[in-house]
């Protein structure tokens, strides 16, 4: 039986906002207010912060004061590697040297900050880097530059794992790494124990990827998966959704996967609740997932792995039938 | 309670062939053991029949005996523009009036033939209509060869429906007509009374539309579905899968709005079971829309209708979960 | 010949921000700074404004100050149905009432600026309207009301033309409307002879079409094309990009076709220049679309429609490569 | 200069078919006459066979003939694991040991073959390799067997190349390998100094890759590229078009990195002409290819590289107008 430990990335129960409605599409809610919101929820156990947004060395003493109020563990950091000017043209795999100096030790105080928590994992999003136009760059150097500067953080303290999180594209037009065997191949390159990867349900997607199969990708190649953020979207883009509104299947293999891969790891939710409540909106992720992970565990292991052995579809097809609405 | 007349094209439970395994991925089958694998699926009163590939004018005599011995009724007959060399530039939308001349000549011999078997619909699947390259075409003009022709078919006699079955790409890189408003423009261009749509699940999928939605745009604007073919995908191409195993959500919201306007044609099975048994393949998929059907069902309308006049998502995701899971 | 009138929208040469840099990318320019800006643009000589954003009934004195210093010309406005929180589930599909009231009334407002401005064009972008979740939306009626809002700005005054901008996706994750065909059966259903559509070229790639096809199609249909924006995109998403950095050969077609249709409206530039100068960005469009336009230009139309009446695929890859590259 | 040998998938002059015209879209042509059709071709110097299509044991001392007659050179041969009614589960990931066993036995055949002939590249296409449904693969075990044969094909021979090519879907709905960093992956694994990989144009676009990236990927990792196929497509499927027909900026800074990789390999053209006549099709690929290389040639390096230094995109924007139409 898989028992997931579910999270929640702070600012998914506060505002969001957009290129149009950039001042947001509800009021903003204070720190304190979105820890309370996030405690409230049932069966949520950890939460994973946003560097700046969230947490910066000047309120960890809040922080602090609101893991402790609420009894909820900090399971993640996301150093900021997107949400100022300076990043604009890129974090790690930045042409300008300075920039990439920045981008390291930034991450390395945020891992000074999750040691200082007993917070194992930074997930690292390099949303900037890569690239828009044909013609703009130098593919070879940027790859060299983000490996150089990801291992020079894993080699910075042992007792933190960096995760990276691959994303297909936004907010560049192609970003980088872009998918699950993009982001291996520099794990591999970096070769470090404590370098690996997050999944990002809605990045997986995007990318054409079955999250199930990504999560056996990287069992395969080095045990690599170190953190998981959840949503949902239609296939082409990166939409935040509730966990479970547009998928269902594909939820059920991944819990199966996610079991038989014996993921140890946190599942933060990740959304982006434009226009719902963000508490309910997370709420409704969670039990979703633990409707969705019951059906996996119901499943019998050797019935499974027997359609496996055979490859028949209708017995699959008619096996999902079964366990999911018999 | 929406109760759906199931169908079946015959040629589902027969062998699939692709552009690099011609001669099919299994042997093929006769009409006759065709006919009998069809007849077994329980659930299952009607079938729907491709020219020359199950049907001519050559063998009406040997399919009437096959829907006499099987209890099956004919539901719909699909023209063959598609599946000859004379139709690879295309049919009714052809530059060339003689192949035009043919495709309505073709179309009104399978309209007595339907009209003889008291078949009410033919399918009208423009498969080879549309075009490929830049350059290649006068998009007015094929548009307006398309309307005439089929007017004109339309006019032959109006008691059997011609029902214009829209597609996005394939076997042209793009399709005429390609989306179900598209095709509405189109029948409201034509303007005769026996001139509706199909809405292929897969086809709609692949044009980024919710089937759900497009049942509710054909019954605004003129009630004007008339036939559906059933199948699943990704999302992204017209993979022709099984009902139901990818697709969860989206199909359960479909029979809602079948209900909810009221629709009184068929739905026909649709797939290509490249490597599956076809009669499992296609049982499957009954066995889903049965299942998918029965929670739409399921469903209190006033509750629906509330969470429409509030908008609320993380309602409408609660509410799913109770009807899919409690 | 054909001889585009080009404008701008005046946040093309600001600064651009989106959901993970919401302060922007760059400093903001002023009302001022921006009209400078786009005055220095050769070849320019129209200007459009997004209502709130640029203009507003308080600042009109300033904007009409700003067009005669620079000799601009005003060639639409662009009403405010997206960039506030009132917005944020819709304008004129909006489920309150109320909402929708607002979005008139707001959008007459601005037909009245226009008016007051010999500004012939409202392009009225419903970015808000759709919906993101499944059973989140009774899908006729948001239509008829958007149908019956439009409907009554139309009428307001007949000298201002409202001109309808489709968009498949984003903000919403299913917009309204979606695509061309779409668009135009509501103009259809709204039936006014100043209810027109606006092509965006990157929405049209979006939503898989051939924007060439989409302006003969709007052509066929009633000449419905009544303003056009331009930008490029790598066809999934609306991302905004110079003019003519990815593709070519479409853009060359597309000029083809304005010119076979006799387009007489605008053609401005609509782009998000994140990490680009933004004026920089918007002389590059324009400097491309001269240049494939004349490319257009010198095709001998005699020699294109002989190919059309072929359908002779080789023959069109030679005649571009001849009138691009010999 | 970069100046590129160019040579032809034999079948490409040929007739095709897909699924719904299974006997072809034109009537088929002896190997004889696609030989003197392919030869016909200016600036064509090789050839390339699939084997069982074009070659077989059966039939070497033939195509020796026709190598002779008409001076073209054996650039690679493509092995049978997608044409038979045997592979259509997989080949070297069937579930099916025996399969696996005549997947790498026919692949040395081939090698043998190949070697005879002084023919340097096997380009393995593992088409029915993948999986369709949810729950129906052991994802970890079926990329572990296709490593393990191609590693013993590799083996096998040390002067044939094993080249694999990349593909996302089709046959298959999902493919393996998928996409460039996959099969990088699986040539890191294999570890063996002739296995290597093809770039398919259509298949890189198709992945959302920008192909000239995908060359800089594998120089960077291991300098990989072995082999190129050509072709064009919209980017959502391998529509197998007329290479230039519909990308023009992407082809040139694909032909900028070969250049700058000092790519030594082939680069053969991989078309499916459904409608055209293929030989003509083929020859458009050529001029376009040409056409398209002599302006990347043109580039002054040095001003491409402070481009890229600065990444200033209407700077790549203008210099590419410079090159392409001053």
């Amino acid at each position: 039986m898989y028992i997931p430990k579910f999270s929640v990335i702070l600012s998914n129960v506060g505002a969001c906002c957009d290129r149009y409605l950039s001042s947001g599409y509800r009021n903003p809610l204070t720190i304190d207010e979105m820890f309370e919101k996030v405690a409230a929820i049932k069966n949520v156990q950890g939460v994973e912060l946003i560097a700046n947004w969230n947490i910066s060395p000047k309120n960890v003493v809040q922080i602090r004061e609101n893991l402790k109020n609420t009894g909820l563990m900090l399971v993640s950091i996301i150093p900021d590697h997107f949400g100022q000017q300076k990043w604009g043209c890129g974090a790690f795999a930045s042409r300008n040297p300075e920039i990439r100096r920045e981008a390291a030790k930034h991450t390395k105080e945020m891992m000074d900050i999750a040691g200082d928590f007993h917070c194992e994992v930074i997930s690292l999003w390099p949303g900037q880097d890569g690239y828009d136009y044909f013609f703009q760059s130098d593919y070879m150097a940027e790859r060299e530059w983000f490996e150089e500067g990801v291992k020079e953080c894993c080699n910075y303290r042992k007792d933190v794992r960096i995760s990276i999180e691959y994303k297909m594209k936004e907010p560049r037009c192609r970003s980088l790494p872009s998918n699950v065997y993009s982001v291996l191949l520099m794990t591999k390159e970096i070769n470090e124990e404590n370098c690996g990867v997050t999944i990002d349900y809605g990045h997986s997607l995007v990318a054409y990827e079955n999250p199930a199969e990504s999560v056996a990708v990287l069992k395969k190649y080095g045990d690599k998966l170190f953190h998981m953020h959840m949503n949902d979207n239609y296939g082409f883009w990166d939409d935040d959704m509730i966990v479970g509104t547009v998928h269902t299947i594909p939820f059920i293999e991944l819990f199966y996967w996610l079991k038989k891969t014996e993921y140890k790891g946190w599942i933060s939710t990740d959304q982006y609740p434009y226009r719902e409540d963000g508490q309910k909106a997370v709420r409704e992720s969670i039990e979703w997932m633990l409707t969705l992970n019951r059906i996996a565990n119901k499943m019998d292991s050797k019935e499974v792995e027997n359609i496996f052995r055979t490859g028949d579809a209708t017995e699959a097809s008619k096996m999902l039938r079964k366990y999911m609405f018999a």
